[in-house]
């Protein structure tokens, strides 16, 4: 197996105290702080293990012209005024900066694989399993891992390094994509030295 | 608005009694009985409104040449033998065969819409919204949904026409997906007449 | 390299002299002749060498509801009444029919990738190398090289093994794809025994 | 119809005569004026005519991991050195610099459709017609095409803005595109004023 490194949308409109959508992640709390530095240990143990790192970003139009108005979720981007392509909202959380070398995907949608190049950044590259970090579980993370799934990859869901403001979907989420990925612990997969 | 209705699955391994997979459907339960019977009346009123009809069958080749080994989902497949093309267990369950002029889009993965021609028969027929329903809730129907939503169409998740073995992890997908679709009630959307 | 052929449009509207379409062979020439008998014998041959063999077969519905009105080549087709799916004119040319465990995919477009299932069909099974051949040249073998060849497949095309009605524009084809494929006679490729 | 523009790779490798492609453009012919002028005076119509401008770029990993080892085109471009994401080479050629508000779409193979943002880009925004100019005529112009009248969109092509090293190429290209496309003089579709 040749293995990548998928974190996404740690972005500050998503993750950040001040950023505009408040249900993507529970700022204020225990697990909030928890998630934020599991998922730092496992991007440093990937690059330091030579895994291709790849950062989804997801950022609309300024305007939102690029926007789907067809469902609560993309309509609720807009009324917040989030994600603006270019705007601090959309810029990477720190601590989650591409360096120069990695690959950066961008999205309007969900999926990290639906009309975006990830899959040719992949396939290029030989990649044959993802392992999966960021929030929110059940939107971007799980529409990602499924899509993963459906076209071969051999997936690993970072439990630890994912977040959603509804722990109770979080939850289910990782109970269903069990049964198309390996949910399992960071420390299991990339141990910290 | 323009509506299809897509019926994912209803398939004899998937379905009936005698049909090898188990974790689908509890079909000895009232709910499953409910199920058929809102799902039959749904089918009968978009035939009977004109709506575009869609069937999704998921079937592999008898050897599984054509299965992803990739997760438990697919692999348990194989093990129990199911959903061959052209077998009884990959055929229309009674009462969902589809009809001489009606679609059929077959796939071997959870999505009807990756890597099938589905968004091809919608967009040239000029299908803006699609309603939903079948089977399993929070494998097929789910990803099917997430993928509608990303790529811009409206999506009505027929709840009472969506059944899945497992209890909570229908429910939980039921309210994850209201964020994409308006999940609502056939009877809402398809009075029976 | 593991190897698949892919024949495509073997269908009696487009190469019987019976067939609806005119423009993609000019049946009543020896190039023609000698077009179908060396296709004939690479099939053999490429059953014989046990090469994955996957049928591309393009259809649509009767009234055509699936068909894109976009362009010349679309509109034709339905003035013509060509291509009907069940009809005659969309089955295979005898000698090109598919056996029992060889892959078939469907489509309503010029690409065999587009929106088919084609590419999870060749991603399972560990495919990395298209031999391709069919008709027209110009048409759907050319958009499918192009395809294969931008998604990381290593491509053949089997020169001799394709055709046009329009001489001028397959030979300019052919120059063209020699620098996203191999362009090769088909006895350096399967040599008949 | 709401119609876009699709202003394919103008960049400096591929049309600067200092650029590292020479197949793409033979510079020093008055053809190459004459096809950068009109290209300009186009871009200047459609955005007095309050069209969506849609830049498409190609370009590689500095290290090109992102390239696709399967075709001469591709690995040319590595023994060129050319199209280095971040380059002068992969930058915008003079007069033809994305504004603001404007979509540039980056990929790594010769369509523009495959694996990119592009037609979530025109599905968001309700664009039903194409205009496409660019080079290199006969690989990523003729491919987006292609793709483009595949998936169901009207298309335009723009022949005095388009170009090509291999004027018979070019030739053949936009003589087979004739049934994909409209192939027509920018001045008839967008009058300068």
């Amino acid at each position: 197996m040749s293995d990548a490194l998928l974190a996404l949308h740690f972005q500050n409109d998503i993750c950040h105290p001040d950023g505009r959508i408040p249900f993507s992640l529970d700022r204020h709390t225990i697990d909030a702080t928890n998630f934020l530095d599991a998922s730092k240990r496992a991007l440093a143990a990937a690059r330091k293990a030579g895994w291709i790192i790849i950062h989804v970003h997801i950022a609309f139009a300024a305007d939102y012209s690029d926007l789907m108005r067809n469902c609560r979720l993309f309509l609720k981007t807009e009324t917040l005024g989030a994600l603006k392509r270019g705007s601090w909202g959309a810029a990477a959380l720190a601590g989650f900066e591409p360096r120069d070398h990695e690959i950066v995907v961008t999205t309007n949608g969900n999926s990290s694989f639906g009309r975006t190049q990830l899959e040719n950044e992949l396939r290029s590259r030989g990649i044959t399993r993802l392992n999966v970090m960021g929030l929110a579980t059940q939107f971007s993370v799980e529409h990602t891992v499924r899509d993963a799934a459906d076209i071969g990859f051999h997936v690993r869901l970072l439990a630890d390094c994912c977040a959603s403001g509804d722990v109770e979907a979080h939850r289910a989420s990782l109970r269903t994509l069990a049964m198309l990925a390996d949910v399992i612990s960071s420390d299991a997969v990339l141990p910290a030295r």
